[in-house]
This record gives C-alpha cells, structure tokens and sequence, in this order.
C-alpha cells in the first residue's frame, strides 16, 4: 500500500519526476462539494519551484487536470483523478545515478528494492515532485474542512540556527492559519524570513543545503475525533507526514520536550469556557489526548533534513565496479526544501483530517 | 481501524484494564516457526509492573494463554489468539473519573467519542495495560525476526533532565541489543541508571511524574525493507508507536537534529565495507533512506509524557454540574513509564517490522 | 486478511475445531448498542450440533464469553472479544488425515498452503465449527440492525431433490424472516420438512451426505447502500458467503435465471407505491442495483455442497507413501449441514450489512 | 473503497463514461517484468464495442496509454496509470436520465446514494465503459501469470435458451484457453455461435436484450493459492467478479449444481498422476478446497443480466413531479454484452489472481 493512503477518502499516488505525467486518484470523496479550482491552483503555487532565489529555478507545470470525479464544479462522489503534466523535464541530469548513488538520497534504497528497475531519472517515485499530488488532494480535502470551521496553517519554525517563534498552542488564531495557509515562507514572525533567507543563501553559496522544521496548526476540530491505538490522530498523521521526503521527525504538542516535564507540568488541567464548551488551560497535548481531539487547537512539527542533492562533491559507491567513487551532482535543487514544504504538510494534514472526519461520520 | 495494525500479519488488540481479559489476535503470522513461551514470558516481565518502587505496585497476571494459532510450540499459519486474564482489578478506584476526567489522560476524549459508553475503568481500552498486549505480540514476532539475525534494544535515553549515551548509529553492537532486550530498565551506560532512579523517586515523592525519551536500534534489516510515500518504515513504525500510550514524538536518524544540519553534514557517503557490501560511513539517516532501509542499523526515538496520574490536586470539570472542580487521584501509578516502556518499545517494532519482511517476502 | 473482513466493523475469526478455544474480536461496533445475550444465545442454538438425527452427534458447547466490550450489557465502542472454549474435542478421530487427505475437505490444500503445519485436528481452522464465530459476531450485529428495522431471514430453499417455495421477493413479510431467524429446519413451506428430512435420512443410512441451497431475505434496508465497483452490496455480500465452508455459489435476486431472461422480463419497473417512496414492480435485481439497494428486499441464494466426510470408503492419496490409497472417515458428522448453516448464512449477512450501514453512516 | 481493489497488487479504478478520461492506477505490481503493449490493446480490442451488430455501434478509443510504472516497456516497481481517453461522447442522449430513471440501471440507486451529485450521464462511474480499466489492468496482470504458466480463458457459456459445452474441469487445455482467451465471441462449440448470434440479433430486433453466463478456466496455478475463511479464491474472485456490472451470480466448480449431489458423488477423490504429482479424479470442487487450490484447473462461471437500456417504452418515476412516468431509452446499446463480458471476466480473474500470487510470495 505504499502510494496508497486513507481509509474512508483513500488517495492513490502515481508518477514520478521524469513520467509524462503524475497525479492522485480520490476514492470516496464526500459528494455534493463544491471545490474552488483557483484556490487549488492557489496551494499548488505555494509549493511550485521556482518562485525565487531560495528554491530550485526549474519550473514546473503545476496546473492540474481534474479528469473526473467533478461535475460542474462539484464532486459526484465517484473518484477524482487530478493529473498534472511533466513537461519540464531533463533526463540527461541523471543518467548516472544509477550507477552512482546520491548521498541522502533513496537512489541505493530503490535500487535495492526494485533489483534495479526503479526509474531513477529525478528521484523517479521517490522524488519531492510527488509532494504535488499530496498538495493537489490536500488542497480538495482542505476546501471541504474549511467549510467546516476547520483552518490549517504552517510556518517555517526552524531553518538552520534560526527560529521563528512556536504557536501559542492555546490561542491559534484562525486569521493567522488563513494568513499563513495562502502566503509563500509564511513566518508567525516575518522578521525572520530575512535571517532564514541568509541561512539558506549562505548554504547555496556553499553548495550546500539547510534543514528545518515545519510546524503545523488546526483549528475547529471538533473533539472527539480519533481512535484508541493505530486509529489517533497522531498515528494517522504521522504515517502521511513521514511520507513526505526528507520528514525525519514528527512530534505533536510539547513533543519531545515532553521528556524534561513533569506530570504536573505537562497536564492540561480541564475547564469551562464561557460558552459552556470544555477547554484546556494549557495545552501540552497539541490537542490530542489517547489519539482522540480534545477540542484545542492540535498542533504538531516535522522535522526535514537538508536536501541531499548538494554541488559540492561526495563520496558514493560505484555499483557496477563495485568500488567506491566521487560523486558531484549537477542540476537544479533547492538549497533548503522548508518553504515549499509548509503546503505540503498543511495540505497533508487536511487530506488525513478529511479521512478521519469522514470516517466518523462527522462530515 | 483503530486497534488492528499491520498489512500482513494483522495483529487485532482487544481488553481494557478492567475487563475480563485482554489479548491480541495475530493473523497472517508465517507458520512453521517455533514459539519459545519462556522467552515471551521474559519479555512480558520486563514490562509487567510492580517490579520496584520506581512502576506501579500493582500486580498483574500477565502470563499469556495462547488459545489457538500453536500446535506442539510451532505455528500452524492459523490466526494466534493471546490471550491475559486480568485478575487483580480494583474497579472501586475508578468510580469517579467519568464525571471528572483526569488531566493528560483519555477520560474527556473518550467520553465525547464514545457518548459515554466507553469503560472508564483503569481507563478503558486506553490503559497502558494494553501494551502488554503489544509487547506479546511483539515478543512471539520478535523470535521470527531473531531467527534471520535481526536483533530489537532499546533503552532509557532521557528520564527528566538525565541523558543516557546515544547509540553509535554506525556500529550498533548485536551483544548490547541482547543485553537490551533481555535487561529491567536498560542503559547503554549503566551508570545513569542512579541518577535516573533518583529523578524518579524525586517525582514519586513529590507525588508527580516524569516523562523521558526511549531509543531504539535495530541490526541485521537487509537493504531494500520498506516502500516509497507511505509505505516507508518510518511511516510504519510512526503509525505503530504512536499507538504506545503517551508517546507524543517520533525520529528516525539524526531526528530533529536534522533541522540545524547542512546537507554535508547530515548525507551518509557510501562505501563498500572489506566484504563488498554497500555501507554508510556515517548514519545520519538512522538506516533508512526513501523509507527503505539501507542495511545499516536502524535508530528511532520516542518521546514519553509524564504519566498523568499523578497525585497532587488537580483542576478538571465536572460533566454533570458542569462546572470547574479539582480533582485528586488516588491508586496506584507509575510515577514514570519508560523503564518498562522499553520493552513495549523494542516488541512493537518487532512486529511492525516482521509484518513488513512478511509484505516483501523477505522472511 | 484470511480471517478477517469487513471495513468499518472489522471481525478478526480465531480458532480451530479442537484448539482450547475459538472466538471473534469485534473492532468498530457503534457504542451504546444494548446487547441481548438471550437473543445471542438463541442464535448459537439455531447452529449448534446435536439437535437431531439430521446433524451430527457431537456436542459443542456454544455458549460464548464475552470478554470486553460490553459495559453492563451495552457496547463501549471498544473491540468486543467473544469467546467460545471448546470443551468437546475428541482428537483422536482425526489422527490420520494428515497423511491421508480426506475428499472434498481441506486437508491437501492446507497442508500445502502451510508446508504442513496446519492443525488438522477436526479440520482445524479450516473448520464448519467456525461458523459459530460468524454467527455469534452477526448475531450481535443483527441486533443492532433490528433496532433499525432491518430484518434478516433465510430458509432451506432445496436439500437434495427436494425444493422449498421461493421467496416472492416484492413482499417478503417480517413476521415470516422473524419466525424463519427464530426456528430450526426454517422452511418457507412447513411441509417441505419432512420430504427434506426423508432426503438426509436416506444420505446418512447410505453413509452419504446430500447438499441444499439456502436463500436468504433482507427487509428494512434503505435505499443507497453500497457503492460502485467493488463496494457494493454484492461484492462484500460474495466474499463474506464465499467464506462459509461449503458455499459453492452466490446468487442475487434471479441469479443464474437472469441468463434465460430478456431485459424487458428482467428490469424491475419504478412506481411510486401509496406512501410517495419509489418502489419496483417486480424485483428480479434481488433488491440491489449497480451494486447499491433499491429499497426493496435483498434476496439471495447461497449452494452448499453436500458434507464430504461420508462414512463410505473413498480413495485419496497416502502422502507420505506418495501412493493412492483407500480411505474410511469415521467420527461424528452431518449427513446435510444445511438446516444448521440457514443461522450462519442470516447472521454473516447481518455481520456484512452492519458494517457498510456503519460506512455509510446511516446507523 | 468502492473503485478499489486488492491487496498487494492494488487497483484503483476512475472515471465514468462521459468523464475526459478513465483508468486504473496498479500499485503494487512487481518491478523488472516486461508488458507487451501489442498483447494489452488485443485484450481491450476484445472488450471494444462496435465490431459487429451484436453489439452497441459506439466507437471507443480504447487504446491505453501509460503514463507511468513502465520504463522502456519493463515495470520499474512503482505505481503504473493507465489512462483511456474518452473521446466519442454524446452527452445529450443522457439528459434525461436524472429525472427518470432507467430500469435495471443503477440511476436511481445512484441518485440516492449521492444526493442527486452523481454524473448520470451513460452511467457514469456505473457504466460498463469501466470494464475498459479492468480488462486493460488484468490484461497486464494477465502477462506476469502467463511467464509462470498460468493460462486463463472464458467462453459463452449461455445466451438466452442456447448453451455452449461446459469445460471439462479435469481436463481444460491451454490451446483451448490460449484460443479462448485471444478471440471474440469465444465458444469452446463454435457451433453455438449461429444460433448464439441468432438470439441476439431476434431480440435486437425486438428492441430487447438478453442475459447470459460467461464460463472461465484458469490452468497452471500451483496448488496452495489461498488462504481460509475470507482470504480464499472464491472470495477474492466473488467480491471482483461481482464488480463487473450486470453480474448476478457466480459459482465455482459444479456451484448451484452442487445441491442436487451426494457427498459420494462430489467429492473428487485424490491421487497420484503419472509425474507423482497429486490430482483430482474428477473437479466438481472447481479447483479450489477450502478457499485454497488443489492445483487442478480452476472454473468458474457467472451470470449476466440481460443489458438494462432496451428501446422499448418501459415504466420508471419522474422524480421530480412524484409521478410514475413512461421511459423510451434512446442511444446504442447492446443487446447482449455476454461475447463483450468473456474478456472482461478473464482479465478481472487475471488481476485478482495476480494479487493473490504477490501475496503469498508465488510469483
């Protein structure tokens, strides 16, 4: 099930860097949804190379061609194919990867996988390209919460040494997540997109690249969604956020700092709104207790390591002599891959929300 | 699908702390493998409580009856049903806690998913008496995986502020993962173990909790385990051990550390080792690149929650008079879960990753 | 997924005919769903062995144990286990078998499926005794559809040469599916009893066993359930049957007869009846359409081949040998499992029907 | 996941009859195997409508065209999609439909199902044009079996009143089936065509259809494919097989003729063949014991409804003014779809099969 995701709303990925074309199919989408194809086109403008310095300078045709699945604007109920067209693609970059392996990269992993078979050209299914459909099916998914009352929204919380500052886990602004979720390196401070900048144009200069962390918010949950074990949001949300290329973390919450807490300190202590409406005072718990929403804002981090294609030369393995050998990769990358990931985790999160909510019957 | 996980050897937990028993059916296991009973036991001990001042006092039976799925100590291929009566419930504790749920726990979220019908009794089916179903299921996968070299340790990495060693993820030795994985409260560097103890028993005292990190390595995975987008194994384990109560963060590799890297820094260059076998010399990746494993050992993180129960007074809701009422816990609690974590740890990976071999025919 | 099925309530079927137990975790099931173990139980006596001189001799002791899921009477929401020890199990008749499968049962494709390992015990998990489990977990999901106006009924259509009336399935009654789910030997015409009898007296004096259809009828079912494709009422409908032992053949509405027919004899005629619901004339569609109800009632037919354990020597094969040789099956057996599998075929059916009114949200 | 299927070689299926485009996105399939392009677009000629009177005079393109999982004509491992532009459309033959739907159709089922959302034009997602993606995905399932020996072919078992021979279940030949399964209007008697064509044309003719069953054989799978209760090849075809519009009835082996038998007539007695292989004397058990099969050839058959869309005025609702209402189906329809089906039930078989292989590590 590997390019397969969902249980009520099930994507299925295909394509990769190189192949005519790629694209998701959506089955068992909610019928009688209207969907917005400029604010679709929207998200998938965020992720789009190409947009400046920052990024890889290929450009990408990135608008896609829903085949089925609406009708006059609206979804039938009957899967929804989305397919985007690769028009844009060089080959020649990478006729040697196959013998020559790329650092980081999941080139020896494939090749190991798949005897050999693998399409290596761009990353082939592997590429961060695929991180496309995501966007193109979370942005459908999105569209259907956001009618709801539910807002995602994203930030570049870490890019190197620097940080923007976290979300205050008890007060997310649904304006903030409509700000950040439509913007391009949305900052919850936009004073550091300068210094960020400067990290991630100190590394291209260096032919190197940066990591960062994402961090991710959602308001108008209603609590109560989600299952005990396999079946919470964090166990739903972290097996489509680890499908993201180069997620190498993901925690909901106070995270990993949850280790230096004590129990006194980490409880969300219980109360009443002045709605009537059950609340936390704090909320360590990223919204999620035993798998399930409490009603808070949930909010979580993924962790992205710098991408592995880097100029500078490094050591890798010849497959064929079975010797070890140089290795400079040539080509157009993304000297830091945070900015353009943010759609693609928020979109992400939307389309696992929009499984869960429909899976619930809470639609 | 809340409490089934796995593609090819399905394991379906069942039971509540309070019910009659708990227990776990396996479906999908390879037949013809050989089940030492003693070593499950050995690892049910390591995580039963009771054990020393620093778990729960309580006592559970948890030597499992296996009903079905052996024949002479083999499998047969037939679905195994494990089954652990639950003897020594003190329901009367509980009485309480539908009205006023505790703080950090499943009482609230549980209540609003289940309109009240859930067992609120030793919390239900979100007790983490339930891990001891996932550390059997473990420990009888766990044997599967030994049987082809591959070797599960995990250990106490962080207890509150006390850190334990990192794995080398370079040179992970199967002899300390043996050590691990047959130990009580396992350590790299057994010194920690003190200072570790004396934060808890500070919490115990201070009638709170404390939370912690459990690493674990995993030797002898053949390159090639795994699958693109969502059918990696980070996101199967992700999905796995976010079902272990409490665990609010995932790493694989380098983690979240990845964020303050250069691509330079954090890609593994390949190699071939003196036997012609491809090699990382470093393992920034934890073992696994594109979801798929590389043949080097394999390192994740979890991040613990302080357990919740804790006995100081707390503030939570009263759901019938809907109001703000504080609350004090009384029983019997771990005022740290992650010495006995580590085995639910190390057995849940266990039986994610024979399900994975299972999927790839690799067994 | 050998032993388990369905998407939203998912069974997982454990046991074999002589391990110390058999039983079905119950994952999904709707919580607050009162369960009446008296009805439970009723429809345990309805498959239970040992009735009469038309079932085998042997006595099973049926009655299940639930072990968690149930919270004074009423469903958690939490999996469900229902077990079912298995008291009566005389081992030794079966001693043999693996080396000389017995005709028309499984024992050759098990024992290559399983290298061997299978336990042949009583047929193993390969067991009739394993429609109990089906039956319990349908008799539990039956209650909850009954409470919905959904009625479930069958009958022994044909045993041997000797047919019953058909349903007339634009007027299937209630009371007549309340008193076919209630009895033993259900017949739509009382009269066929003894005819039908006289057949299996005849089978089992000639040390023989005779086979029957079974038709089953649905009333209460909304319009709009099941989904194109693969999800329809038919597909999941098929699978589930087709995992009863002995089930040759599945057939909706007209069934085979509809290949004599012309469409203009076959197509059901829409009219709107006295309430303004739109019915059909007619219903050869067995009440389903492109897979999804029409509204009307759901009609089906499952074949049964005759028991093949037969008391008459028959020729197999010695696999150890690797020559033909004769065999004799003693032991206890049903010379027409018919009347016994008319509660299997209702309660899988209401097993099915309540998990897809689950996903469709329409409980 | 209604337009799903499978479990280690997955389909998911898109599109409706007047969409731009259908297909199937195959996740799962094994990498390194070579697909002959020629050998799948004779396998959709086979299903193409429009070749002679007995069926509808629309022209599809149906030639396939693969946007990616193929790399110079071999399966690199990663998702392949298949893509079947539509492109001879005529919407306004459909206009109709919503308000008064067909007989026999699943108009109204639809209509329901999904609020009036559903594309009712030709049918939509309903439509038979969706056997196009089956036969195009089983047509590549269909060449990996083959390189392991494994040979699949159908015939018209039965048009109206006029029956074809049945295969000889103990001796189906690979001529027959490579004959069978290459042709149209595929007759193990080519003599039955005539008459066959015959009953066609009279109720053409008549503005009427006529039903009818579709034979399969499958030959060379290895003893041992299957797995018990709800993992078997009965089920695993039933619930495929059903998917197939127009599909009412499917049996395995002698199926409902099983009723009439004795145990002593059934069960086909085991032995050794001449290269110590174990056999069947006879296969009223279709080739498949307990869900698993016995490595005799597998047989099966299904029946067809009579084409629903005939000329004749028939009666149907207006939903709209809550009437019944008189409905004359304009457009090219078939009057028999059983030659067009013969394909179709040999590469879904093709697909499930191949699934079940991957599955169990068989290929």
């Amino acid at each position: 099930m590997s390019s397969m995701i969902g249980n009520t709303v099930r994507a299925s990925i295909f394509g990769g860097s190189h192949t005519e074309a790629i694209g998701v199919v959506l089955d068992g989408l909610p019928h009688g949804e209207e969907i917005d194809l400029t604010a679709l086109e929207q998200q998938m403008a965020r992720r789009a190379p190409g947009r400046d310095i920052s990024s890889t300078p290929r450009k990408e045709s990135d608008t896609p061609r829903i085949l089925c699945g609406l009708l006059d604007g609206v979804t039938t109920g009957a899967p929804l194919c989305l397919l985007i067209e690769n028009t844009n693609t060089r080959s020649k970059d990478y006729s040697d990867l196959k013998i020559h392996p790329r650092p980081g990269h999941a080139d020896y992993t494939a090749y190991v996988r798949y005897g050999g078979h693998n399409d290596i050209r761009g990353g082939g299914h592997f590429s961060g390209r695929l991180t496309a459909c995501l966007t193109a099916a979370g942005a459908i998914a999105r569209q259907i919460l956001e009618k709801r009352g539910i807002h995602i929204g994203a930030h570049a919380l870490q890019i190197g040494p620097v940080q923007d500052r976290r979300f205050d886990p008890v007060h997310v602004q649904d304006e903030d997540l409509m700000r950040l979720s439509t913007g391009y390196f949305s900052l919850l401070d936009p004073e550091k997109e300068a210094p960020m900048r400067a990290v991630i144009e100190e590394a291209r200069q260096a032919l190197d690249s940066v990591g960062g962390v994402v961090e991710c918010a959602v308001t108008g949950l209603p609590a109560g969604l989600g299952s005990p074990m396999f079946g919470g949001v964090e166990n739903e949300l972290g097996r489509a956020l680890f499908g993201i290329p180069a997620v190498k973390g993901v925690e909901f919450g106070d995270g990993f700092g949850v280790a230096a807490l004590h129990g006194s300190e980490n409880n969300d202590a219980f109360c009443y709104d002045e709605d009537g409406k059950v609340k936390t005072l704090t909320n360590h718990a990223g919204g999620i207790l035993g798998g399930i929403t409490t009603g808070m804002p949930v909010v979580f981090r993924c962790a992205f390591k710098p991408t592995p294609s880097i100029a500078r030369e490094q050591q890798t393995v010849d497959l064929c002599k079975k010797t070890d050998a140089p290795l400079s990769i040539h080509g157009r990358h993304d000297p830091c891959i945070v900015p353009r990931a943010i759609p693609v985790v928020e979109n992400t999160a939307a389309l696992v929300l929009l499984d869960m909510m429909a899976g619930q019957s809470m639609l």
